[in-house]
């Protein structure tokens, strides 16, 4: 939403930059932007600015915290891209989550530029665009790892990576004041599943040629050491399925990470199993993976759920989304038991191939719970390694790159810092260390680098179909409403001489019982009605006085009487 | 609360449980029932009952779950003990946590029966009942390691454990049908900071009697190996003390731990420095401890927040609640920059003596994120033990005691069938191990154990001063309101004719902004113009009626212009 302090700040910083450029030199300088809401874990978007160039990195939306009641997904505010539309030559992608793609439907409804990222990542952005309508008139170009991109006066580069989702890149950005390193979400895996391991090389290259800053992901920076490859955990679903062979098997995870995906299908086609894909995006992930190729599926193994009932449950192996708890998705439903075609039983083992994200410890423990109530076996640990880089990794990245300045990106703040220690460590100084707030234009060449101004950057609410019509206000009438109720005050009164015709009636809901309350809520309308009378005799007739009265007197004494402070809302009909 | 269906099975139980006497032989059966809601976890309350006799282990509350909007405690049920009143005999506590103490003050306002306990959890009980002005009215006895308290036809017997607050009891339950071991909340501390080991000799002489329940706890029963001593973090805060010379240094811990805080202050005493306890439940438990021996402060070393400005910050320890990341603990106030006497900045180190409790994760991070932001170093790892028994104590204490049946208590349902599975490891035949729901009655002796029964059981929730007066109806409503909001329809019609005098009007809270839905409302109101009008057209006069067709159109077109669901409330006032 924009809202006014915004405006006031957008306008304020308009009017500085035009004054900067004046005094300028003619050695323009790179601008690094956050947009986005950086306290929102997930929401990935980055403007890189050259003179009139403006490339953006990433367009990721996050799902609302605890106190956004009601909203369904938050979109980053990109006020500024919009003020500067003429600049803003096109979007690259790192990499197919949603966390770096998930909002490109809302914002490129709002601007129309091109989409540039490597095929499965495209993959899944055609996906998400023909469901909103919009695949035909939106500019897409896949491109190739070792490709570049020329937009205005940046070209970027498509690095290999490694990461939970296959084809992930990182990138680097050429301008005339140096160039920039972002490594997008990355691991480094010498032994992947699919295709080939980091490109290690190019980042050496391109970090012997010089790199003015270095925009690395801090994910995992607090956790010392390696992260394991992918490829341990195909040993262990062998070994898993050994364990098992007299008992259905069910695994949970992310319907995104496609190398794991193919390698519990490897182990399911060695142990002679039907593979079934459970979950709406485990099936559109998987298959548009398989139409390019990305994962390997042996003929006769995938069967559609409806089959299931077909084959003994030894012979099957489902795949399913919920490995996070998700109240709707494939597993939540089994472990309630309101899944259509499949019922959990003590002849079932249920692995989770999953770390909890953060926030979600609680529902996956409820799911946890469910399931082992229902008699199954349930295995949560070990079957899992994480997507991002550790220390070690990190430390190889700056150590290839040896960057000017560092900028930790992605995870939150204590990750940033954390990171921000690694690279002092290292022996980056202090003052050339960037934790960047959301809107925080960072201005740098090889001389110096400077946080020099704030551009409008934050988040946008998504309610229902609604973009941007729920804000901090209606916020907080839920927060109330959801923690006290309300008391509905109605009244009709005499047009000219404020006679009240009928009234005041008191309607609650949330607030108490209605048998438990009755008594309180005759004594309270005796209450409004001396509240009235005494208005009148006062010769009080304002309908905003009136209002405000019954809301005060209605509220001390629920507040007395109960100690609770329901939302009250006065209302008068004019007859 | 007491719904209807529980009056029906209340009633349905005395039936059956009268049937069943005259049937039975004259060995009675020693019954063990889980009363409360065991799916809330820390809701620990259980009755024994033999014959005559009814005595209750525990009186926990817990706190609300995220769909309990505005509930501040959720406190057991105990219609099944008010029921049977001339039975209940006293209550015994474990230890003085609140998921063992805290719903005394409500339960005992409604059934005023004896409560025996050991000397600081008394004292802890006692400063509880004292804020609930309750103190004079309920009779309480302390009672040593050792001791026996005969109860009608139960004999009690407290027994030395370990835990992680000081004078934690296990019990044994003594009845004609044999004997119960309930361990409460324990683990095994060969070097305990404060007092004696367990008394694993006890344990031992008891189980060579004859045992015929083990009632364990299950916490960490999924956690292989065996907890670390208390006294092993001693080192640990003398090192921390040792390297962070000069700076201020702030711990925060689980206030109940008082040999946590007793081993903080040592180290701080040691490296010369004053100790300030800040958060209202630090302060009340450690002067609790303190008056009673249970913690030894060496003179001069605590000093009141207040005096914390006339020390240098190297000179100074806090000790403060909020390990929890609790929204108005003191922490999270220091935080948020809204403390009145502590302000962090980069001279300080934090460290978090805890781990989250699951469910907390997200709260703990966001403040070790705001923490960070002020430049203060954050240390949030190792620093902590549990207080519970790993694996190999269970086995232990299995294995001493050598019951008939195991039924494991405490922690969720997958703690305890992971201790179930551990009384299988060990020797205990299936049949013979009982994971019990709230309410059952689980009927046992020489001979043999069922769940015969269901009592009635559950859970009362505590908003504001009212208890139990909030149920499901009034959190459905919540629930609706928070993700959705609502829209009130106001109406006057005359009471004879029928005809509308004023309205419709629309008023909404918490649905979309008003500058937003303008056309909306506008819309919406014709809308129910026109139904209003169709309904004087065919002669419909019902005011039920009238209101249904309001609430049926206006949700149509709401949920097909918004995709929402807004709670739709119809008045209609009379004239």
């Amino acid at each position: 939403m924009m809202s006014p302090s915004y405006q006031k700040e957008n306008n304020s910083f308009k009017m500085r930059r035009s004054s900067y450029k004046q005094n300028s030199t003619e050695h323009s300088k790179l601008k690094i932007i956050p947009l986005g809401g950086l306290e929102q874990v997930g929401m990935n978007i980055t403007a890189f600015e050259y003179e009139d160039t403006i490339v953006v990195v990433d367009c990721g939306l996050s799902f609302p915290s605890d106190d956004m009641l009601g909203i369904d997904l938050v979109i980053p505010d990109v006020t500024y891209l919009k003020d500067n539309i003429d600049k803003v030559k096109g979007i690259i992608i790192t990499h197919g989550h949603e966390d770096h793609i998930g909002a490109l439907p809302y914002i490129l409804k709002e601007i129309n530029i091109p989409v540039y990222a490597t095929r499965l990542t495209m993959g899944l952005i055609d996906h998400k665009l023909e469901e909103h309508n919009l695949k035909n008139q939106i500019k897409r170009k896949i491109v190739k790892f070792g490709q570049n991109v020329n937009l205005g006066q940046l070209r970027i580069e498509f690095i290999k990576t490694n990461h939970s989702i296959v084809d992930a890149a990182a990138l680097a950005i050429y301008s005339p004041a140096g160039t920039v390193i972002h490594t997008g979400d990355f691991k480094v895996d010498y032994t992947p599943v699919y295709g080939d391991a980091i490109d290690l090389q190019r980042f050496a290259e391109i970090g012997h040629k010089g790199v003015l800053a270095l925009l690395c992901d801090s994910t995992n920076a607090e956790r010392p050491g390696f992260t394991q490859s992918e490829r341990t955990l195909g040993k262990l679903f062998d070994s898993f399925f050994l364990e098992n062979q007299s008992k259905r098997i069910i695994i949970a995870t992310f319907a995104s990470n496609v190398d794991r995906v193919q390698q519990i299908i490897n182990s399911a086609y060695k142990y002679d199993r039907k593979v079934v894909l459970e979950g709406r995006s485990m099936i559109n992930v998987i298959e548009t993976a398989q139409e390019l190729g990305c994962v390997n599926v042996p003929p006769n193994t995938l069967i559609p759920i409806e089959q299931l009932k077909n084959y003994p449950e030894e012979k099957v192996c489902i795949i399913t989304t919920g490995s996070q708890g998700e109240s709707m998705a494939a597993l939540s439903r089994m472990a309630l038991d309101i899944h259509k075609k499949v019922t959990i039983g003590p002849r079932d083992v249920i692995i989770f191939s999953s770390n909890p994200i953060p926030g979600n410890e609680k529902a996956v423990t409820k799911v946890i719970n469910e399931l082992a109530m229902k008699g199954a076996e349930v295995i949560f640990q070990d079957a899992h390694v994480s997507g991002h880089a550790c220390q070690e990794e990190i430390k190889l990245i700056y150590t290839l790159v040896r960057p000017k300045y560092a900028v930790p990106v992605h995870g939150e703040y204590k990750h940033r810092k954390a990171q921000a220690k690694l690279a002092m460590d290292l022996g980056i100084e202090k003052d050339k260390v960037f934790i960047l707030s959301s809107g925080d234009v960072l201005e740098m060449d090889e001389e110096s680098a400077q946080v020099v101004d704030k551009a409008p950057a934050g988040v946008v609410f998504v309610d229902g179909i609604g973009v941007g019509d729920v804000g901090t206000i209606v916020l907080k009438d839920r927060q109330q409403l959801s923690e006290e109720g309300m008391m509905v005050v109605v009244l009709a009164m005499d047009q000219t001489t404020g006679t009240v015709l009928a009234g005041p009636d008191i309607v609650s809901r949330g607030f108490v019982y209605v048998r438990e309350s009755e008594e309180l809520m005759e004594e309270a309308t005796d209450l409004l009605k001396d509240v009235l009378f005494d208005l009148e005799e006062r010769g009080i007739n304002d309908r905003g006085k009136i209002k405000t009265s019954i809301k005060d007197a209605l509220s001390d004494y629920v507040w007395r009487k109960t100690k609770r402070r329901p939302m009250i809302l006065p209302i008068i009909q004019e007859i």
